[in-house]
């Protein structure tokens, strides 16, 4: 394989954050880009439920993948690895989230062109959250094992998510995890929030989010 | 019960964090406090921990806890109703970490004397793993659905641990966790840590972590 390229991202020299990734969607939009902000805490299988989507979507649209990382660059090699598709690794330096100047300096450096970019950040449910990339549409993952409890600790990451995918549901029987109730809290942050269960080991529920994703991709290019 | 105090603390006001950390640490040095820093990702089983092991303990000696969280009461009113140990929530009003001078807001807000101080920092691997609370010793519970390559992936939070609780040990069956890969990752990040399986919900290796605990009382106290 291709020796996975590593950006190494310098924190903004913009103060206005929210002005600049307001520009970022706008200047993405026009030129029918989706770009899909997705995070998560650290363990959530966010890479591997980034694997199984890639797989189902690669052959019906160009996709390219910007992991970023404190300092480094497994993710990025393991999803070039097992999808194809072109992957590059950012480098926080420590930053424990992306602006959006930072994204900006990611999309920079594909060298690919793509109609989806999918941004993993950071593993965080707090520092991100507070953070517009100027990604399309933001996307959490929060998995089983971290409790259905966590919309009511973590609300502001909740409340700016698009779409939350509960993961690692086939574990359901092994923790006190409430699906309902999660489903309630995560509603309670964000009554527009569309919430897929998954299990991104056996693929249940991925079809689902891949769906998601292609009917945003048409969106974002006018063609739906 | 009583009801929970909740105390609204706020960014240090000093520059230099780490010789405020060093000052504080020398204090309670002095009271004969022990100081334990607790960090892990959201959902690690932080509270569940801390739960099963101060009632191991508490009849031992005095113990007070103190609860970071960005703005529940949650955690403090779990371990007070379920432990019957002074414990106070910490609102870091959107912050993602604690620092010393937080911490020592924090301190002085606790109604009790105690020979043992925990402090449950914020759900995060990345910043509080930057910002040196002044606690005598850093732990972190990394659980096993989390994965065993996160030493790999947040290097500095393993690197500032004098121990680490690998937490959630009976769901090992169901994931592809690697016990002994993951303390190589851990000892290559802090050769010096101290690893201990745990699992909170069945108490498996919980006495080990209380009787680390009661040998830091004692030498703190200079009693060993």
């Amino acid at each position: 394989m291709d020796q996975v390229r590593v950006i190494e991202i310098k924190k903004s020299i913009f103060e206005d954050n929210d002005r600049d990734a307001d520009n970022l969607r706008a200047e993405l939009k026009g030129k029918g880009v989706f770009l899909l902000n997705l995070m998560s805490s650290p363990g959530s299988g966010k890479t591997t439920t980034l694997i199984k989507t890639i797989n189902s979507l690669k052959d019906r649209m160009k996709i390219a993948v910007m992991e970023a990382d404190i300092d480094s660059d497994v993710d990025a090699k393991k999803i070039q690895e097992a999808t194809g598709v072109h992957s590059i690794q950012l480098h926080t330096g420590g930053m424990c989230h992306l602006d959006a100047e930072m994204t900006r300096q990611g999309l920079a450096g594909l060298e690919q062109e793509a109609d989806l970019v999918i941004l993993e950040n950071v593993g965080n449910l707090v520092c991100p959250a507070e953070f517009d990339t100027g990604a399309t549409k933001n996307c959490m993952i929060l998995s089983v094992p971290e409790g259905h409890d966590k919309p009511l600790k973590y609300p502001l990451m909740f409340s700016v998510c698009d779409l939350v995918l509960i993961n690692k549901i086939d574990v359901m029987p092994y923790f006190d995890f409430d699906l309902d109730l999660c489903k309630k809290y995560v509603l309670k942050r964000n009554p527009n929030a569309r919430i897929i269960p998954i299990c991104a080991k056996t693929g249940e529920g991925i079809e689902e989010f891949a769906k998601w994703l292609e009917d945003n991709v048409h969106k974002q290019k006018g063609e739906k």
